[in-house]
Parts: C-alpha cells; structure tokens; sequence
C-alpha cells in the first residue's frame, strides 16, 4: 500500500438547503399496545446503492482507498456508488467495479442487502460478490484514480482495527462474503 | 424468540422540513492532482452515538427487537442510541442498555468506531462491549418494551440470513466484537 494520500484542500464551505438532497417524512404510528408515536425518517431520493466485493482470487478481495468528504479523510473500503437510471444491480456493480478499481467481473452474485441506519433512513445498499476479474477501465466522475490495495480475507481483524477503516456497511460485507465464500457459496 | 409482532398502524404521513433535523454542507475541494469538485456532505446535529454489544456469557449476545421507521418493519439489532447532553460514551451506552434490554453492565468497553456512511456523513457510532451483566431496567421513551433475543456469536452467518437482520452497523459489531473475544481482548 502506498503512503497515506495528501487530503484535499478546501476552498469553500457553505451549507446549502437540505430539500434538494433529502425528504423528511413524519409518521404517526399507533403500536400494537395503542401507544402513539411520531417518528420522523429520512427518505433517499436515489434509485438505491450497490457495494462491490471484488475477489481476486478465494483469499484476497480487492479494495480501494478513496477520499471520504464525511469524515475529511481517506478511507480504505469496498466500491459502491449508486443506480443509475435504468441500470440492473448487477449492472451497476460492473460499472463500478470498472470506474473505480479497473477491473470487470465474469461472475458476479448479489448476496445479501443491507440497511444504512434502519430506524429513520429508507436507504438499501445491495451487496454483489464479484468473482473471475480481468483488468477494464471506465472513466467515471472520479477526480483522481483510487489505489486498488489487495487484502487477505483471513486478515479482517487487523483491517477493522485500521483508523481508515470505519464504514460499518463495507466491515459488514466482507464479513458476509467471508461466510458465503468458506460456506461454498450458498444462496442467501 | 417471539412470533413477529404486527406492524404499528400508520395513521398519518407528511413531509417535513429537513433542515430541522439536518444540515447539509458543500465543499469546494482541490484534489493534490489539481482536480476540483464540490461535495456535499450531511452534518448530524446530534452528539454521537453508541451501539451496545452486550454478552450473556461469552458465547451468547442479547440482541434486540425493534421497530424500524425507515424500513417499517420490526428489525433484530444491537442496542443503539443517541448520546444525551453531558453524557460520557459509556453512560450512554449503560442507559440505553437499561433502556432496551432490562440489563446493566459492571463492564463496558469501547472496542471500536464506525461510520455510517463516511463519503457523505459526518456520524461516527461508538461501539460499546458489555459484560458481566445484571437486571437493572430504567424507562425509556419506546413506545413498547422490546424482545431481548439471546444469539450464539457461533452463528452470526444464520444471523445475517434473516430478512429481519439488516443494518450494516450492527452486523459489523457482532462481527468485530466476536474478534476481540476470541483474541482475549486486546484493545483496538
């Protein structure tokens, strides 16, 4: 793995009107027991996400160090992006695959679904195994080009204990695709 | 574990404005090859939060049933919260275990941190272990008392199965708790 990227300068911060990205719904629930609730949640205007395991071979999955604007530093995780309009989930997935770490897939698998903070978000990321991997690149809207940086399966616990290691939904899928691989891949 | 209790009746929905709950930021980025983007990013308003991993004996963790707004259906999860005013991580994480499960614990330590989504959150969750438990129930504001279901860290992969078992976060904590126990502890 190379040195830790510089991390962008910022220019300019300004807050903008929330609207444009995110809806808040207000529900007014009634339990089983006749207690009464209003919960607020957060509905993704997107056409959902996918996160991509992409496997080199059945011991090493590729992943890619990216600039997080969340947490204003680099994260090392799995690919994902978003849906575009009209593609399949496996479609994205190969898109991804391809804009960020230059790589497609013969054999590509959804595997499992998982939710961002399912309390008040809608949002459902679905996760795709990517296996048989030849080099292909698509230039995406990515500003620079990510480091691909090969990780051992066997190796998880050394992974999570990085500090640019802290997305719950990529430690969350490798775990998965961990299981799903060693179980010899059974539909889940 | 119980039936799946009925889904709370909705009686109303509407939108609200999300500035009330969130703010959303743009920066304005200079990448160190000379590349700009603005990206926009999602400031919670909150303190943080925490995630309970809370063990029965070390091969069995209490997990909770709960509804979920955001997906609308009664999801089987970690102890979660929010932190109040003035709280320290670990009260926090002592309260909401109250709170959820009817337990308290004489041992809570902080294992580990995850992101939500870190390429556009600022939210950071503080996973909190938890051991040597006792009853010890404090009331919350849930609408109804949630079913403490007992799992067996043996089998996480069943865990992840279930179309009930979602969120990211969550599985990702099981997972690296499991790890930390079976490497006799040794800080993260």
């Amino acid at each position: 793995m190379n040195e830790m990227p510089k991390l962008p300068k910022i220019h300019a911060r300004r807050e903008l009107d929330p609207g444009k990205l995110f809806t808040i719904e207000q529900l007014d629930l009634e339990f089983q027991n006749g207690q009464r609730r209003s919960y607020e949640r957060l509905r993704s205007r997107g056409l959902g996400a996918v996160i991509v395991v992409p496997m080199q071979d059945d011991q090493t999955v590729l992943l890619v160090r990216e600039y997080a604007a969340g947490l204003n530093h680099y994260e090392i995780g799995l690919v994902k992006g978003r849906l575009d309009t009209g593609e399949s989930i496996l479609e994205a997935a190969q898109r991804e695959l391809q804009e960020e770490a230059g790589f497609a897939a013969r054999d590509l698998v959804e595997i499992t679904q998982l939710s961002l903070a399912p309390a008040y978000m809608t949002h459902i990321t679905h996760v795709v195994l990517a296996r048989d991997l030849y080099p292909s690149r698509l230039e995406g809207d990515e500003p620079e080009r990510m480091e691909v940086v090969p990780w051992p399966l066997a190796k998880l616990r050394e992974l999570t204990r990085r500090e640019d290691c802290t997305e719950g939904r990529s430690i969350a899928a490798l775990y998965i695709a961990r299981d799903y691989i060693e179980s010899g891949g059974n539909a889940v």
